[in-house]
């Protein structure tokens, strides 16, 4: 009888844990599950390239167009391999000391292909903070070089402390998504980066802040909302399973802190201006989607609008502090929008998270461990940054001559035009564009470079 | 023995049903499943947004285009906000009489948070829909004003009504996903506003009706490339499950239904006016799509492509006469698309349920139900707008002035412009944008108020 | 006692297993996220349709804008509704030698309609490659005519050799979701409509080859994000199911074949040409994709990462030789992308399959069979389209007039334009598009066609 007994056990456990190799389980599905909303998070926060893409090159002016979109293109691709061969080993590989990863590069061992793809377009989102920031003036290859030090090295480090389980982690800094480790560190990399290139010409001149208006603000507001329909993965795949308990609370969150960051920006604007700038509220949305990333999982609702509101407020206050005080030259105002707001998110975490929290009885605690990570988080990348920077300078210049920035870094850079132009769209009568733009493929080629080409047009 | 066989009869429930704490069980893991498609669903929808944004502002004129996002990017912020106070309990609170919920204001007590979020992001896109329409001419603060209501009251009460099991649920009134309940009540609450606004100047002048055209049909394409891509979220998702027997079912009927509406409107275009229409073959797309909304999971794929094809025709009909009969001036056609094609999604359940429809056997009972349900809500959404709208209209303009009209609400309401533009491309020479336009985010600000920043220039 | 363990025996089963009707198990679970993950897959490659939209607008002139939104919006609609009723049975349907499906028309019989759905979205995209290669010069409705044999029976063929489990996958021919199938087909069918159609005008003229500037890189590189970003559905959706062990190995290496094709391609242009070249880098972003669809789930990330770097590089010299040695008029290279990195993408399979390649011990016979499946595809297609294009011309011309092309599509056969033009902007001086642009509804309608309309105006 207990042979029989035991037999039901067998089976009962054979049936409810595994079962046979090819039938589907509990365990096996919910793997799937967390796969598949994993995955969706990576496939969001690539489409976020896009949404960075066109808030860069709406932001700024035509001439300078397809140079950003080739510094967002190449930023993604070449972060990607990168973080493949090197970062994310740097990062979240076996730790040396709680500082760095020391093994996993390219994916050598036993690795979870989902989780890594995640994370590299994470990597490849913290690049390209910069790129907006440096716009209208850095060379193309020196921002890659300064990419290539992001992706391979400056970020996977920032994110070893963290989510790698180093010394921050030991210490109890909390972010969720990365409102410090992505964001904050990404507007790091771009302060420095804006001190050793200095402003556009123009921009401080006879005294005055002037005004240099981008192009098109319908392509930047459609990546105002490609950034906020990424970031839902971007913040609900940080997750990292399907749990009911999780995501739902996340995308909230998010929504809210956002709603929040454009109703407070468009507000503040109007009572402090007398009109809704449409620039700062596409940019409060944006810094009510930094400010919640640290806190998306741990806050409460009511917290995520108080975040996205403060958040929309100190953009506007950062903008202004930055452009006018600093005096750097930010031309999406990138450093405000992650950096302010991202300091701002992190620390919100200390104060508004409902387990620790200096509003909800946690006492201080965390808001000092909040405030340790960011400091150690901007110096290191502060300091690497210029390190970086000042090497290549030493170097080579870092950003085009005066005449190629009066031209436009298309026309200098790539002998080409974003848009078909007529004569009283271009803005510089002294460079002849007419016979060099447009993206009919080879044809145009053989402007830059006669040779085979001109031959074989005889063909 | 008995004490054995009970311990394994534990046992085998213990694993079964739901086991260990962390171990996922069928029902755990069906609860992840079901989620993340709702989840998936909300961001789709929230990307909707985004699309309207698009053809907005691209069907519209350039020199109104930063306040035709400025509109969108606000109600669909605080269309979220205050759905969570107040929306969502007054839509699926406890039931005063079937009439209006009365529970879980900011979300209170035990709520499914990703049900709300779900449906807070279609509250948003109800009010959207009235922002086309009274585009170009309609003051910022009065729009915004409405859509409090619209997203706070008007729409909450019809959700009662129907998916909030109020009287129409209990009434057996069938509509899907919404195209009663969000598409006709957005129309009907545009047809009000319209009423109450006027035409836009020119628009009716010296006998005639005068086309206004948009500034980019790229733009509006991308639009309802975005917005037919999102419906499968707003479809798909309104199953609430990752039910296999219904979600590929309506996704099925969305893409015939939109594809039916696309092929019949440029048919129609083509042997009316001798040539393919491209705005009206665009919105023939959103036709479709909010013709099978209603009825995306209870008709036949034959059914979808003919209510698609349907739709298609009576779009373009119905632009037509709310264009030149009624004249009411509708820059994007929203009221046809959302009014005329929702009456006509919501009727068709009545004809092509495949289990209550007439063409289905099922008699007219259902087609009856489907008309009292349009007739209720066009009456309240049309009493309740225009109550709101001639309360406005009693104490401030909710239109801008003649002359800020012309000079177009970018300026006149920002201070500011939607591109970088040159002379040729001005349309009001009377009106001096020179140093008003751009998009450098503080120093423009300056020419909106001096004060301490012009002080800060001298730092 | 029996008895008792004999009914613990069976409520182990009945828990287990499947247990009550309505509720959930391992099994039904399972089915869901399968169906949940192909339903993703269809959203994706469904908004693939936008980029193409956007990538063939913004890389052609600004006055073929309208005709060419339209050919993208007819054939994902065409396609879909045909698909259902013809495309899919003869794809899919009960084999006829191998060579054709022969049931499951408007899917008769028990179809799965998730599959179908996906697989209708494919369709939709082998037909709208052709709308790039032929744009600018052919005729709508002979367009719209090709996209009916494409959607209706040359892509379908090929889908039955291969996917429906005909002659070729008999034969062992790998095409993983379709650098062949997909891409090269319609590649081959651009091929052949581009011989028929001729160059545009002033494309080869006094023996030049001459460059023809598209309108707007910024919505060509919004499309290639679109694209690549639906590609990892259209990749991650061809594993058909939920598979952690597949899916993100697949977006893995589509991630990395693509950044591969960026970053090579911004190279070779920069050694060769001396500049990074925008509009090849983004099409090297689309080469590195096609030539990784034929083998994503098979090749290794450094394998993924080679065919994506080979991809870029003969993806220039591609272009190149198509457009000034064999002097195929192709204006977004949309042959070169499609037809030489599919080629190329298919015959990678033969080379870096991990259990087959050629470069993993598995010697020439994959690579001999890739290379027959690429034959008898490139045949097929060719030898169809052609037949089809040459009874079309036989009939009817397939090409507008000089005129109308002079004048664009937009004005010959949409009557319209889809910017808001000013005199500088016009191209050519002698059309009189002032009256007659813009996408006010109705009202524009009556300057294609008087009647009733001009009646409507006096009431």
């Amino acid at each position: 009888m207990k042979t029989k007994v035991s037999f039901v056990l067998f089976l009962s456990f054979f049936l409810a844990a595994s079962a046979l190799a090819a039938e589907p389980t509990a365990q096996s599905v919910n793997d799937s599950v967390n796969m598949i909303w994993v995955a969706i998070g990576t496939l969001l926060v690539f489409f976020m390239h896009a949404g960075f893409a066109m808030i860069e090159s709406g932001f700024t002016r035509a001439k300078n167009t397809l140079n950003i979109l080739m510094k967002n293109f190449l930023t993604v691709s070449i972060g990607s391999i990168l973080y493949f061969f090197a970062g994310y080993a740097l990062m979240f590989g076996d730790s040396a000391g709680g500082f760095i990863g020391t093994s996993g590069f390219a994916l050598a061992g036993d690795q979870d292909v989902g989780f890594f793809v995640f994370q590299a377009v994470f990597a490849a989102t913290c690049a390209t903070i910069i790129s907006g920031a440096v716009a209208e003036r850095m060379k193309l290859g020196s921002y890659m070089i300064l990419t290539l030090f992001i992706t391979g090295l400056i970020y996977p480090v920032v994110g070893h402390w963290t989510w790698g389980e180093g010394w921050l982690y030991d210490l109890g800094f909390v972010d969720f998504a990365g409102s410090a480790i992505v964001h904050t560190t990404g507007a790091a990399g771009a302060v420095a980066a804006v001190i050793f290139l200095g402003p556009r010409i123009g921009k401080y001149a006879n005294g005055k802040v002037n005004a240099i208006p981008g192009h098109s603000i319908p392509l930047g507001a459609l990546g105002v909302f490609i950034l906020w329909f990424g970031w839902f993965g971007f913040n609900g795949g940080s997750t990292l399973a399907a749990d009911p308990a999780a995501v739902p609370h996340v995308i909230t969150t998010t929504l809210l802190a956002a709603s929040g960051g454009v109703v407070s920006s468009a507000l503040f604007t109007y009572f402090r201006y007398g009109r809704i700038d449409p620039s700062l509220t596409l940019n409060g949305a944006l810094g009510g989607l930094v400010g919640i990333t640290a806190g998306a999982d741990g806050v409460s609702f009511t917290g995520a609008i108080l975040i996205g509101c403060i958040a929309g407020v100190i953009l506007v206050v950062g903008v202004q502090f930055i452009d006018q005080v600093l005096k750097l030259d930010d031309p999406v105002g990138a450093i405000a929008v992650h950096g302010v707001c991202g300091v701002w998110g992190t620390l919100a975490v200390g104060l508004f998270n409902t387990s620790s929290g200096l509003f909800y009885g946690g006492g201080a605690a965390q808001l000092g461990i909040q405030a340790v990570g960011i400091l150690a988080i901007a110096a290191w990348t502060l300091a690497a940054t210029s390190a970086v920077t000042a090497v290549m300078k030493a170097f080579t210049p870092i950003r085009v001559s005066k005449e190629e920035e009066i031209s436009g870094l298309d026309y200098a850079e790539h002998g080409s035009s974003a848009y078909e132009y007529k004569e009283s769209y271009i803005e510089q009568g002294d460079v002849d564009v007419s016979s060099a733009f447009g993206t009919d493929l080879v044809s145009r080629l053989n402007n830059l470079k006669p040779g085979p080409s001109s031959k074989t047009e005889q063909v």
